[in-house]
């Protein structure tokens, strides 16, 4: 039976994603040299099509890593001396904050409640956190900031540089990136590719914090410090050998989603982002887990289960629906549901359905 | 026209590889969790096929980053509190260097003459040295170490942790590796995969050390130190959402290559080695780079040019043959020839004796 992924990330992949990967492999593109024109421009054509898809002005630059997770610790290596703020809406902004502990930085961390996000109406932050990061879309919990969170931060902290998590909601989101000075995803969630590769955008505050704290003499990494990935971009090209494939399929993706045109995107998602939450509502089973409506995510679809979730997985894998379990202390008790650009409509009303049968039993 | 890569990585795919490619998407292996059995499953199978095709013995643990460039950062971070000693015979030993200096520690750099190695006879490090750090094969220029040195090496130094640098020779040299606390290499290199992982090996030395500067107070990085690895690899994962796809590869074109036996692959891999020393020899236009036989690479064969290197390069890619030109300073004046496992004995004769008929002109 074909299998059909609803995980958050690793997620199925992008519809046209399997295509560009049989191309590549015609196009030899996994032996191609990194150094080598035809890299060059598979750099460029991905790059462009990021900064069109995010409308990202020329004061913006697109690197490479290999994950989010890497850009967590590049981001606090390269643009925090002393200290940061995170505000927690899940574990993986939490992570966000233990990497910075790691790394010897003081942290001031705002705990939301499991389920909600910082209420950013109320926010104390020391003058002294030099950045503070806001993940737009917890993939724990589906616990989503609002779109007008990130403006009110902006101009509540001018100072502080403003690191925005978009891994599991972008580019799905309409969101205005010139109001953040950084912000980052992995390709395996809304681009439906596969796992290994990060994108970083950083503007020129970022670059300048970076050399600022390289002139004092301190350390901020070494082929990932921002100057170096600056360097080797101007040449598109990346310092250490990249995960070429990884660069040409997120270009080809990214293309074909700027054909359909992003705003047709945005708009399918809210219609099945909708679609999932009026099934949790109409189950006797399965309840939102974020209590607020406007910070229910569109693109990870969290619900509690009033039975054991291994039931409802167990029954929706039956019909060749895999869904995601809860994460960290939801394990057993929430189902997640990735509602991302790969997850057409027809499939969202078909797992809607199907989950509403396993609550009328 | 087909064309066929012997740059020396990224190179050809190893002939299997695209099969295993096409399985991967039949089985839906980027789609799934990195948190979940299936993936447990293919951590595990590579793993023990890597174990199994190094000979490695259980006080060593093998870990996954993003390439080999990662690994000399965080080997750094991990294993040096102030001073390490880098052989250096090319551009890529070198950098090794300039990452321990990003990073702040002191380095002592023995510096060998350009396509020769360090004499490992006449070695004077400083006891203050934490970690020795060679390159087997320098891909920059094919000078190589004589097998015999690593013993000689770990012999003159046991209180030193020995860094043993395979990326372009593994796992077509015959190497005892109980002899080294760590060794790395990435697999864009023999063994034909798309770039994008790094494969590190570490022992427990490398392991005790690490918790001793973490011990101390210092930063030892976050998600990728070794403790942080080894957790996650205790239960057949990763810290980050790794590269599954890749991980997936290695273990297919691993278990390919014990198949086939590595034995069997080494003396492939001489035979070709010295048809193609042998075709230098031979030619008016090309001599290998390498003086000494001893240091002469098996897996980058380097010649230097008479004519302008380009004109050989051109010939070769009507014939769809790619060679890689010089590295660094060499660019114009050597030709580099990846002899991998992926390099079958009837490519390298054609690509021999296509190289004789320019030299004939």
């Amino acid at each position: 039976m074909n299998q059909f992924y609803f995980t958050p990330g690793p997620s199925q992949l992008y519809f046209t994603a399997e295509e560009h990967i049989k191309s590549a492999l015609k196009e030899n593109v996994p032996a191609i040299s990194h150094r080598g024109k035809q890299f060059q421009s598979i750099f460029q054509d991905t790059t462009q099509a990021i900064r069109d898809l995010f409308s990202l002005s020329e004061r913006y630059h697109v690197f490479f890593t290999s994950s989010a997770t890497e850009i967590w610790e590049r981001s606090i290596q390269n643009l925090v001396e002393f200290e940061s703020c995170h505000f927690v809406n899940g574990a993986f902004s939490k992570r966000y904050a233990s990497i910075a502990e790691n790394l010897g930085r003081k942290t001031t961390v705002i705990q939301a409640r499991e389920g909600e996000v910082v209420n950013i109406e109320s926010l104390l932050i020391p003058e002294s956190c030099e950045l503070i990061a806001m993940t737009m879309n917890e993939t724990s919990t589906g616990a989503s900031h609002a779109i007008d969170d990130i403006r009110k931060v902006r101009e509540g902290f001018p100072n502080q540089l403003l690191s925005l998590d978009v891994v599991s909601c972008a580019p799905c989101l309409d969101i205005d990136y010139s109001l953040v000075d950084l912000a980052y995803l992995s390709v395996q969630k809304c681009f439906g590719l596969p796992a290994g590769l990060g994108v970083w955008i950083v503007n020129d505050r970022c670059l300048n914090k970076s050399e600022a704290l390289l002139n004092k003499g301190l350390s901020i990494g070494s082929y990932h410090a921002l100057p170096e990935l600056l360097i080797k971009a101007q040449k598109n090209q990346t310092p250490e050998t990249p995960n070429v494939l990884g660069i040409y399929l997120l270009g080809k993706v990214a293309q074909d989603m700027l054909k359909k045109g992003v705003d047709m995107i945005r708009r399918e998602t809210n219609y099945k982002a909708a679609a999932l939450y009026n099934t949790f509502e109409n189950s006797e089973i399965l309840n939102p887990f974020v209590k607020y409506k406007v910070n229910r995510s569109k693109t990870t679809v969290v619900a509690e289960t009033s039975i054991p979730n291994q039931v409802i997985i167990d029954k929706m894998s039956e019909k060749g629906l895999i869904l995601g379990s809860g994460y960290g202390k939801f394990k057993d008790q929430h189902i997640r549901i990735a509602n991302f650009p790969t997850h057409s409509k027809e499939q969202i009303e078909y797992l809607s359905d199907e989950l509403m049968k396993i609550a009328g039993e």
